[in-house]
């Protein structure tokens, strides 16, 4: 299956075009076959134009260069009607969404608009008078909702790319559903400019992948500070990197594991977790009953109220024109008082202050997607409580302001796809990302339907502008006593390293090493670069005690790194432990 | 008038004792004689007994030490009912509020209850059973409120310090009609457990004193983090600074001046305008609009329901034991429906992005504390109207997320006293303190209703908890050429120091001076001092070139201080410079 990195690597190396894609693109939809997918889908002639005017003033250096979107029918794309799945609702568009204009002025070409849940309001798919979308990986299953064409776009292979939306798990119940990637990025991170609202203040803009490296590569083009919307905050995207030494997930405990049954989907999250472990992390079982209370608030609170505002003038002068059971939710979002709004909000606020100190002892909490799965019939026949369900694990990290990516974790023998969700507060959305790419390329689980495993090369640590490296030689390194204040400061394990041979080690008093350069009888020395915000640096920098300072580091492979040393004259007198080579292995020694 | 300031220097200097000080507060309630200012006032034996307690087991050196404190009643003092102005309404406390508890911690000593508008709705402090304050400035007058006693009882001399609240303006206007100071902290700086709620989301404690200094003093002990408290945020106190060197200060354009036909209240703030010119300030005439749209949301959009909140039991179950006045305008609060919130906390949003860009451009935003004075009289004939308008320049500022602080301006051939308010967004608590100091320190208004003035000593520039200081010795000196690289990382010069005498410098490539600790054959060298934010020691570290580094430095005076060293092994073979005494000096020798 194409994926950005593969077109971006076909046109950069010319053995292919923008054009060559379009014309797959449109001859695979023609193959895929399903009526529901899109609701408006452009004329492939008017995309060709589109990729030949690319062609011809633009070089593949852009970083969507050529790729093909497919954008929900709730997000503005100019003259393309938007419908949000609701006929009478429809509009017509003069200006592209903020999140449209970045894709496009980035490379990327919008091939058409989606299928979804009326008003994004579902997590099934089933719930628009445009049909029902395929899934495409298991076709009895529901393909999850609200993004449901998006969704099965990726997932069919029409596009590498899609834009969903995510108030209640819409950019991540579909994912798991179709054995994709759902990136929910941070609220307020991508601009809701040109978005029909569902929540408005729990409203973002997904995007679904077939790989997490395709959704951050999406993410990167549509993050950013947007100052002409309220909404928007200053959060930065960041860089995926490989997985962080040994990082700390927060589980559901045994107890509070609910699958409504499914006894594939508590296999599915176990396996999950005991990947997890073996790759390295610290499992730490959280209390769930927090989050569980802020999602029951999200349906039985007073947030519905918002989604009435947003069909208000339909549902007063229209409301036949509302799918029956859209209008039955929609109805109730009428009632609530403001007092209730306050009385949520108060109890919200209260919930995010008890959540706030257990999210930031993890690096990520891992939860399933969505506890079960659903056939058709199955949502048609309890259309309702069935979508309650599926939100179990998705509703309640907008409300908490948490950023997650949702990936495939399982094909159970049925052949229903399992996933997991890293979340974590918002801002860390290339923190969970980075674990779930970790994970997922664990899995070597095959891309959507297909029989192709996602290519996930290593990665260096991302170069951040922001953060420094340090060279460490005594107990800031991992597990040793002050790699705890070195984690207070922001630090994280980038590599171990060795000096060039022009070093020797003292224990000064501590006992610490002290790390001397010497114009002879040097040696190579064991340590560990951890990189720090630069804030972080000058906390450290406020930390060390005399006689050990921060100079510049010789590694033996010719870099120069900044990293402890000592003074000199401290060392006089002091028993050398050159020959031990590392701190490590002389408190082994000692042991 | 005692001050926390004088109270502290005399307690310090053996010249007066707590309990000397109680026996005159309540002394002087007595004179004072005003039925209305305290709800309940404890026995001068109870605090005579707490004074002894705290003289026989605590020093003077606690910050607030035999500092008589008065308490707003909707704010829980452990023993003393909380009445919020409404008999029906109260409750026995047994536990202190939260920033009760940290001013008795502090050594401060609780002497009463004070009077109120009840449930703190209102500006004017007519609005209670239990009468009407005097006020203490100029007795026609309404004493302000909603904090009516609290202020009443700091302009008459019985307390320096008192605690208020403030949601819409209670902590500002009664300041500005007693002539004194009204800090109002950002939200969430101050924890609100044990605070009778008004609009959760928008009320604080706020601090009522003579000056700027002991108002300071008071938010020193009461503000910071409570992780206990849902709405509390992680904002830190910040110190009292001189004026800034040529602040902007944002001012209202001629044309949106709203003092509803009070010239001595026009001329107070054009007066002060001039006034704040003359110190320096930058007047920048911005939009107000925005501001004034929002002080319109809060009285007219649905956050009066979360008054209905706080009042609802009594309001369905006994409403005729609220006062008319309250009632009327609680009663509105059951009316709006969820969907009428989300509507304006969504025009609130925008709101606050319009203004956002705004302040950033600003050191603080300069309004009237209130457009204008009512007597008693009028008040009681217009309540609801005169009320409203006296919050033209404060309803907003919670809404907008911003601190603020009130002081005297002016004082008008009338007797009536006008204020001004400097506003910044939340966390700049210190920096609007600072210039509304130095401001009130250049008036040289008396302080409340007597003839003295407050003591404003020149003060040094705050040791900032985010700065760090560090020596230098080299071409980072001021004048020399890697200064301007310094100061880009956002570098302030401090002061010049001289080493303890066991260094030495020798002339390594560059030229630069390497410093190197030696065991024996030391001198003395002189370096300079410059503080950096943390982050910029982080990008100097990042900047600093081998053999050069960061250690632990030695001065003459005792103190350890961060500072560059060089690596002793680099030294070998290069000219000593240390006969010269700084690199200053050598660098003049060869010139």
């Amino acid at each position: 299956m194409d994926t950005v990195a593969s077109l971006l690597a076909a046109y950069r190396g010319g053995q292919r075009t923008p054009s060559d894609t379009v014309r797959a693109t449109y001859r695979r939809i023609a193959e895929h076959a399903d009526p529901a997918l899109f609701i408006t889908l452009r004329p492939e002639a008017d995309v060709l134009a589109e990729a030949a005017a690319l062609e011809a003033h633009h070089d593949a250096a852009l970083p969507l260069y050529g790729i093909p979107v497919a954008v929900k029918d709730n997000i503005d794309v100019a003259g393309l009607p938007t419908t949000a799945a609701c006929p009478a609702f429809a509009y017509d568009v003069q200006a592209d969404a903020a999140a449209v204009a970045r894709l496009k002025a980035a490379g990327a070409l919008i091939i058409g608009k989606t299928n979804l849940d009326q008003f994004a309001t579902g997590l099934v798919g089933v719930r628009s008078p445009y049909g029902i979308p395929r899934n495409v990986f298991k076709p009895e299953l529901v393909p999850g909702g609200s993004s449901s064409g998006s969704a099965s776009a990726v997932a069919a292979g029409i596009v590498p790319i899609a834009l969903g939306t995510d108030t209640a798990g819409s950019g991540r119940v579909p994912a798991m559903l179709q054995n994709i990637v759902g990136l929910k990025p941070s609220l307020g991170l991508v601009p809701s400019l040109g978005l029909v609202p569902a929540c408005r203040t729990l409203d973002c803009i997904s995007i679904f992948a077939l790989t997490v490296d395709d959704a951050m590569a999406a993410l990167e083009v549509i993050g950013g500070f947007e100052p002409t919307d309220a909404f928007s905050r200053p959060h930065t995207v960041g860089a995926l990197g490989p997985m962080p030494a040994a990082p700390t997930l927060g589980v559901l405990p045994a107890a509070q594991r609910e699958f409504f049954g499914d006894a594939d989907a508590a296999a599915a999250y176990a396996g999950a977790l005991d990947r997890l472990k073996a790759l390295g992390a610290t499992l730490k079982e959280i209390d769930f009953s927090p989050f569980a209370e802020t999602a029951r608030l999200l349906y039985e609170g007073p947030w519905v109220a918002e989604r009435w505002l947003a069909a208000e003038t339909l549902m007063t002068t229209n409301p036949d024109a509302v799918h029956p059971v859209t209008r039955a939710i929609t109805e109730g979002g009428a009632k609530p008082t403001a007092a209730d709004a306050f009385r949520a909000l108060y109890r919200l606020q209260e919930l995010r202050a008890v959540v706030r100190p257990v999210l930031a002892g993890l690096d990520a909490l891992v939860v399933p997607t969505a506890p079960t799965a659903y056939t058709v019939d199955e949502v048609l026949a309890d259309p309702i409580r069935l979508n309650s369900r599926l939100g179990t694990y998705t509703n309640f990290v907008n409300l908490l302001d948490l950023c997650g990516t949702a990936v495939p974790a399982a094909i159970a023998a049925s052949g229903v796809p399992y996933g997991i969700t890293f979340l974590a507060p918002a801002g860390q959305d290339a923190e969970v990302a980075s674990l779930a790419r970790a994970f997922a390329a664990d899995t070597g689980l095959p891309m959507a339907a297909s029989a192709e495993r996602p290519a996930y090369p290593p990665l260096a640590p991302p170069a951040d502008p922001d953060r420094y490296e340090i060279c460490v030689f005594g107990a800031h390194m991992s597990g040793m006593p002050l790699n705890a204040e070195l984690k207070s400061f922001g630090a994280r394990f980038v590599t171990e390293v060795e000096t060039a041979p022009v070093y020797r080690m003292s224990l000064v008093e501590g006992p610490r090493p002290g790390v001397v350069r010497v114009n002879e009888g040097g040696a190579s020395l064991k340590g560990e670069m951890w990189s720090l915000p630069y804030e972080g640096v000058g906390r450290l920098v406020g930390a060390i005690v005399s006689p050990l300072g921060l100079g510049t580091v010789e590694l033996a492979d010719g870099r120069t790194v900044t990293g402890f040393l000592c003074e000199a004259a401290a060392t006089h007198g002091c028993p050398d432990i050159t020959a031990f080579g590392s701190f490590r292995s002389y408190v082994a020694s000692v042991e």
